[in-house]
């Protein structure tokens, strides 16, 4: 069963996955960022971790056929399919309205970080804090002497990611709303996701 | 008013820092790897995180002169000195049961998780999570292709970093028991602390 959704620009959303169910990210204008975030359905102090899944990837990100774990290093989401570059940021914590502050910006600025509590809220599953993300699409180049630089996008239009769900689990993601660094391009842009349900087995592992 | 301590090999310890209070790690084996955490004494769920140090230092770790944030990005520790490579990881996880048992141990294995909780329960100040750690000392060099190397120490024996505390803050370190990966030669060893009170203002900036 197909379901396709349309996460608005500079908006979140929060989808609910059953084991087996997979979620396909894609990047249609191929410069928009997509903060991602699961949560055990069973217990949502339990999260997937972008730390935890750094030392069992031994990668700063998982590439097609790997996966992301949870902060009890338990498997959560497997990459399925990587139809990108496969550059994705595990270490920038999500833009918040501090964030914006600390940029200049003197009017509010929508954020991930409030899109991800504005998602999980709707489907009444509130979270007390924003884990790390796993920032889809987003190039942080990391420079000599552990420089970190706000790179742009190193996609094409209609790249996208899918994501199997290897566990009960709500998905969340924030088209980023960042508009003053490079990292979306300047441009945000609305985030076709296409859920596919009810294919346990099918290539799950 | 200067007082010594010594953190165990294997153990962890949490102090107890006001403003403008510094603590100096040394290493003094120079192969010893000192995760530590930060955690502001009016709210313990208000914490130093990496993730939110990395945007606004622009950076993987502080340099001397530079300050880690907490997840309100609100300044916490300062490197007032770093006399060592300077090289130290942020997006390590802390070692756990779970990550001795994937490393294929078969007895329990002391970690600095749970050095962290041990440490924050013998000044009655439990805690729920562990965030990701400052890992003093630690070398992972990234690899072409984002791969992470769990490398040897670089510093030689009496390297030392000094933080003061920007605010009243609780400090927790582990002398990180990890034998299995190279990360701390091999040879898990104490951790003399100095913790230096009451110079509020002596450079605290």
């Amino acid at each position: 069963m197909r379901e396709d959704l349309l996460i608005p620009a500079r908006h979140g959303m929060a989808v609910r996955l059953a084991y087996g169910d997979t979620v396909t990210i894609v990047n249609e204008s191929g410069t928009q960022v997509v903060d991602t975030w699961a949560f055990c359905a069973d217990d949502l102090s339990h999260a997937m971790s972008m730390e935890h899944s750094r030392v069992e990837n031994g990668r700063l990100c998982a590439r097609e056929g790997g996966q992301y774990v949870t902060d009890r290093r338990e498997p959560i989401l497997y990459v399925t399919q990587d139809a990108s570059p496969g550059v994705h940021d595990t270490i920038m914590a999500a833009c918040d309205p501090q964030r914006y502050i600390n940029l200049g910006c003197k009017e509010p600025h929508r954020s991930c970080s409030c899109n991800l509590h504005e998602a999980m809220i709707a489907i009444e599953c509130p979270i007390a804090k924003t884990p790390q993300p796993l920032n889809l699409f987003m190039n942080i180049p990391i420079g000599e002497d552990m420089t970190l630089i706000q790179g742009s996008p190193l996609g094409k239009p209609g790249d996208f990611v899918t994501l199997r769900a290897l566990r009960d689990c709500i998905v969340a993601f924030s088209a980023c709303p960042q508009d003053i660094t490079p990292i979306n391009g300047h441009s945000p842009s609305a985030v076709p996701l296409i859920i596919e349900r009810g294919n346990v087995g099918a290539g799950a592992h």
